[in-house]
């Protein structure tokens, strides 16, 4: 299993996971789920998941917290007065553990999102579910402060960051001497580059590494 | 003195330091200078402070390293082939540090943002000059996870976070709940928000924390 994170909500957490889905499922023939354990502001990831692997489970089993307010978790729990249960997110979690060979877990916004007020985080999460990280990065200015700063977080925590994936969202040839960017992540993050994604059909990822 | 660093490039350090530096001179009498030890990808902070607090000093002394392209220090430095010298900003600093009562540091970037290749990042020079720290924080989603982030690295270093001041660019009206934003903040990074910055004429700031 692998946990998808991110340095920023909207990074591309969603857009990479289903690319990483698609291939081991229909390219590797490894029977691939997915578990969206909280998502906020809609069911929009999960529902493009669940038809992109064509999995038959309910939204509700692949997305065991479901918010709608477009807010940090804890704060759309408290304003729609549904505490987040990390048993529902446990029974999805072993539900699927068992199910599939390989399960893709996307996290919502960064590491540091609170889940609860009293500091319960994503990483937490990561933690409690016993899964390595990966972690989606942009390509540009201001990438190499939150991605040290995202793997810094979660070796605290002890969590395996198996590398970093930089989705580029079309944009890397208007982005100043990336390959430094990226050599900076490498060098100062100790951490290895795992994936470049340019587009939907154009991308370069060590799927081994992954699923290894 | 204090050190003004921030949750992301472009998160409103330069606008910030610049309403702190006013009021601290112009309304408290405050013999306030302002150092920018590393500037990136042009002179237009150094000058706008320069400016603001109408300072005669060079604006080499201000700015002891003065880098060309707009990307991360390391890499501006490499590129231009001018190694970063601690001991230049060492010189900038303890001159300005002794004429002046208050000194407003500016960072570059965010905490992690490397300085040399060998991972001697901003934070380490927070360290280097002993100063404490403010962080400038947006107001919109995202911003928790950074500003915690930015927080644990600090601590981790050592350096005290006097606290948050959030940037709000004219746009906190559009910001869902963005007090409960403040308040997790607040209660999971155990850090005040010393400030909140709606336009340059309009903030709510505690300048005795700064000071105090």
């Amino acid at each position: 299993m692998i946990f998808i994170t991110g340095t920023d909500t909207g990074v591309g957490k969603t857009f990479v996971s289903k690319i990483i889905g698609k291939h081991l499922k229909y390219k590797e023939n490894i029977n691939t789920g997915y578990l969206k354990p909280i998502e906020s502001g809609g069911i929009e990831d999960t529902a493009t998941l669940k038809e992109a692997l064509n999995l038959d489970e309910n939204l509700n089993i692949l997305n065991p917290v479901n918010l709608k307010n477009p807010l940090s978790p804890n704060i759309a729990a408290e304003i729609e007065n549904k505490p987040i249960d990390l048993v529902e997110i446990k029974k999805s979690f072993d539900l699927l553990k068992n199910k599939y060979d390989f399960l893709i877990i996307e996290g919502a916004g960064g590491v540091a999102v609170p889940i609860k007020y009293n500091s319960f985080l994503m990483s937490d999460l990561i933690v409690y579910l016993g899964a390595p990280a990966i972690i989606v990065s942009r390509p540009d200015l201001g990438t190499i402060n939150h991605t040290l700063l995202t793997i810094e977080h979660l070796r605290n925590k002890g969590i395996l960051v198996k590398g970093v994936i930089i989705n580029c969202i079309n944009e890397l040839d208007t982005v100043l001497h990336y390959e430094k960017t990226f050599e900076t992540i490498n060098r100062c993050g100790n951490v290895e580059i795992i994936g470049i994604v340019k587009n939907e059909n154009e991308y370069n990822i060590n799927f081994d590494k992954i699923i290894g």
